[in-house]
């Protein structure tokens, strides 16, 4: 799983009918701490009631379709967990609750 | 998922048998705001219908199977959903109505 | 999928059984318009009857399992379709008719 | 597979059900020799009961969910054992028990 | 399918017990005349008998557990054929029969 951070949504009325329903969250890839990376946003579904600007973790490929709201759908990018807290070498490097978000 | 346009179409009368009758459109990966990234463009199946120079949102890998259109055949890309408007940090980056297209 | 050119082919005879009777190409990941890219080429099976030269498009990962020649066999790529024309921008920029081979 | 040191752990709250009780590792993908690759780590699930510091085998993609820990979880990269020795070229290259860590 | 070379192995006690038995071959990612190209070793499990220095194909993703010894485990890539000679545009651009090794 990767870090990413939740910066945004699109909009899609025409979609595959398997995709109905589906919030369709604009995220970007992030270091454990929390800061973006120089990459290309991804369209993921939001399997956990994710909100802007929040520090969540992606799942890519099949396993985005382990989730009770991508199960048997055209989807290769879940958000399966949002980040309370990152600890790296010993070291509290991330922590919701003093994050300044996106 | 990821951004792309349409940019062309790819006509091939000797294919896998499954794949008869499938569109096979050229796609080149894009930004959020539908500006082509320097990539090489990608070809992928049409499962929703989508028209040259509209922004699309593409599926890879085992999931671009999970389509009516594409079920159980020989595909790794598929064509997902037409992008109406895209929103990045509570902006406006694109939409459908203002594209001036590729 | 992505475009690639038949270069070559590997012989192997101590490979998985499941491999036996399957033809191994060299194929060289190529642009729309057949011009090779500077990458390593890879090995694909081939499940439509392609010929040294020709401008082919091959599907990886799972999907690669999806046709008559491969299916569950242990092989990530594979030849799924001879391309005849590619159309780009509203212009032709391949055809086999006129295509030098590689 | 890929080799990688154990770097530390993320705690979430609100996480797909499907991944309730499972430890999440941060992972930095290294060399046979262990020494720190510059990636940005992975988040990764623990089949195998591994410690911070400890230089691990990675498995990614679909392959994640074949453990005990892992089956049927969004799950796209699990830790499935702990490196005791490599050899490369003949030569021992690292040994656990030599192992400064991280 | 990609090349490689066999050039060493790994040693694991502690490892998920699917994989109890698997021999777990260090492989660097090669290209087609055999020589080594410049990428972070991997770890396969072999499917073949293959022996160090030999060049082999490996194969990625779920395809790699599409073999008798693989099948249902967590592995990523496996070796499924001993590379005996490759034809690269006509020519003869490796042959077992002549190669010095790794």
């Amino acid at each position: 799983m990767l870090f990413a951070r939740v910066v945004g949504n699109v909009v899609s009325t025409q979609k595959e009918e398997k995709l109905v329903g589906r919030k369709l969250l604009l995220v970007q890839p992030a270091e454990p701490k929390g800061a973006a990376k120089a990459a290309t946003p991804l369209v993921a579904v939001d399997a956990v009631g994710a909100g802007e600007g929040e520090l969540v973790l992606i799942v890519q490929g099949s396993s985005a379709r382990q989730t009770a709201r991508t199960e048997g759908t055209p989807v290769d990018c879940a958000i399966i967990a949002i980040v309370d807290s990152v600890e790296l070498g010993g070291k509290s490097v991330f922590s919701k609750k003093q994050d300044p978000g996106e």
